[in-house]
């Protein structure tokens, strides 16, 4: 069966919270990775948990393991990551959900 | 604002995965945590990302701060935790998605 994928990564900025820096980092990544034509739903959140160190999310959902991959593998996505991703997030974690199958 | 809450927790269980034991606690989970009437779109889910160890989630909406206290504070969600989560989760992340005011 070829179910759907959410990815999600929660990060940290080497930005201060609220900064203009903050905020075109977050806006940035929104217009680029949006653009990829295999991206739905993309969205940006606050990490607000207490419980966890990381300040915001983005999050975006892939109909196939197939449009994941073409995604990751895509030049924006790319570029988005070294020119941006490398240098201005401090730390990550990335986590894929996939419909739980009785 | 009164913005809602994506609240999700991804987690280990001390069973073997597509075990029953591990099966009945992901549909125990879902049956009774979605029963907290502030509880919305409760979804269970595989965490297939292998840059994290987690092996499921659990996702779910709030309306408002308020509704996620209501639900924390809940007797569900307090005897779930104490007979269920205490003893059957070996590690787990809570994340708190809010909708990220530009």
């Amino acid at each position: 069966m070829n179910s759907s994928i959410i990815h999600s990564v929660i990060f940290t900025l080497k930005h201060d919270k609220e900064s203009t820096a903050a905020k075109q980092f977050l806006a940035d990544g929104q217009a680029l990775l949006s653009s990829i034509p295999t991206v739905n739903n993309f969205q940006v959140f606050q990490q607000v948990s207490a419980k966890n160190n990381f300040q915001y999310g983005f999050s975006m959902e892939f109909e196939s393991q197939a449009a994941y991959e073409a995604y990751n593998d895509h030049p924006i996505h790319s570029a988005f990551v070294k020119e941006r991703w490398e240098i201005e997030v401090v730390d990550f974690l990335e986590i894929d959900y996939k419909t739980h199958q009785q």
